[in-house]
């Protein structure tokens, strides 16, 4: 099933979108948070909760602003760096701070996102005082129940659904102030979209072709399975020592062709466009202002 | 002004405190956000807006438990690193991964903060995974309206109040995994408290002797205008790039006396009592478990 955040009359609400993707029917829950939350709340699993929501009122896709489906996400969101291995020799030669020392690790960090632009909306670039501005398609996932200790065979139990999320960054801030924080978390750097499909879709882990292109250019090309560390993997590892709640995303990390890997580097200029897909939840794309 | 969270007959609300500390007044406000938020709205500034709210019905301190201030933070909470010289002088001997290769640019990263324990909580210590646990004491700045594009000579007008902050480190996360967010993020590693001092009571930039203590022994002794990089620095350079909404809290970094800069380290164990206290804030002490 795929979910989506949906504006009609200037009301905000969750919708479930049609096969056809021609469709989408309003869930009666104002934010795609609330539905989340409320999946989580029942005895059965997140994702049975989410497919037994109530189709209701029917819209033409054509007529509502469709949003991101987690415009404002209540906790930062949970990145991986570094976590697939092409991706790790682009960036070591790139730059030291990014070199990978150990396999051994993860390496989380979060991006603050006050509204997450969706597919379509305008991005700003921040190229006042950013001379690298970098894209990274990423496979995010949505945890849907409250997850603690969890083991990594009982990961899927707690996944709500999978986005598409493009991790921007802005290389200079990113390497100039050692902790990556900063270049992750200025404001439109984390657009998600287009929409949520529910973890029963996928495979386990999710094998599906992730790609971005710029300006129509392919720049990154996998499958989401080259990860490191596996998404239940990941899961595991977190909840050892934090509880995830529900609605929290966590980004998997990003292939290699971002724009620091070129030889020489080729980072984004406003104006360009960047295009994220992952077969199966579909396209996100955004113009730099 | 001193504004605490507070919970009477099972209803958590934001309270004023008296002078003598000895009586808590409703505010009406259901949480501290809620009253931040509002205080936002007006056209006033944010700190005269929360002067003039009006003291509700009246309570013993004694009869209702007094929460952290802000025990849900809306976004994880930004934190500097290595924001006091004294203390960099000591992380870079611990590991290099801590070493300043300039002083020129902050060092951002962040906690997640689920739930942020109050003064005289007793706290999860994660000693079944983590060998190297850590306190240090910060001022922490808690935002009071939208800001972006601030001057730092107009930082002011848009910090709400001032508390204590204990940012709480699992050292083996923090340096295993090379960005320090998991290290920093596990569950009861933020204690917040005991209140928010609204900016009006302070210096600007505020000096404060700020002090910690592990069972009783004084290991961190600093003041508050001891800043690497000060308030309205922090303010000026992270809204150039993030809007920064009411409700954020940004620890400013800690002073030296840390565990991990003593020779030998000496970490905290399970039963060991951290006492954080900055002047004109209060006292924030929590007991590992």
């Amino acid at each position: 099933m795929k979910l989506v955040t949906f504006v009609h009359d200037g009301k905000e609400a969750a919708g479930i979108l049609s096969e056809d993707e021609k469709t989408v029917f309003d869930t009666g829950f104002g934010s795609m948070n609330d539905l989340i939350d409320a999946c989580a709340e029942g005895e059965e699993g997140c994702v049975k909760a989410a497919l037994a929501i109530e189709k209701g009122e029917a819209f033409a896709a054509a007529d509502v602003d469709i949003l991101s489906p987690i415009p404002r996400p209540k906790q930062d969101v949970i990145c991986l760096g570094i976590n697939y291995t092409d991706h790790a020799t682009e960036s070591a030669s790139f730059n030291d701070d990014f070199a990978l020392e150990t396999k051994e690790k993860a390496i989380y960090f979060s991006k603050r996102v006050n509204l997450a632009p969706g597919h379509g909306m305008e991005i700003e670039s921040h190229s006042d005082i950013e001379g690298q501005i970098d894209y990274e398609v990423e496979l995010a996932v949505v945890i849907g129940k409250p997850a603690r200790n969890v083991k990594r065979e009982d990961a899927w139990d707690y996944i709500f659904g999978y986005t598409v999320l493009n991790d921007m960054s802005a290389r200079e801030h990113q390497t100039g102030h050692k902790q990556w924080y900063f270049g992750k978390s200025m404001d439109d750097f984390t657009p998600i979209g287009p929409c949520i499909v529910t973890e029963d879709e996928f495979e386990r882990p999710p094998k599906r072709r992730i790609t971005s292109k710029v300006n129509g250019e392919l720049r990154q090309d996998s499958t989401t399975d080259m990860l490191i560390h596996g998404v239940a993997e990941i899961i595991e590892d977190l909840t050892s020592g934090i509880t995830l709640l529900p609605g929290t995303i966590i980004a998997t990390g990003t292939p290699s062709g971002v724009g620091m890997g070129m030889d020489p580097p080729n980072f984004m200029e406003p104006g360009d466009v960047v295009t994220c897909e992952i077969e199966g939840i579909g396209i996100l794309e955004n113009k730099l202002k």
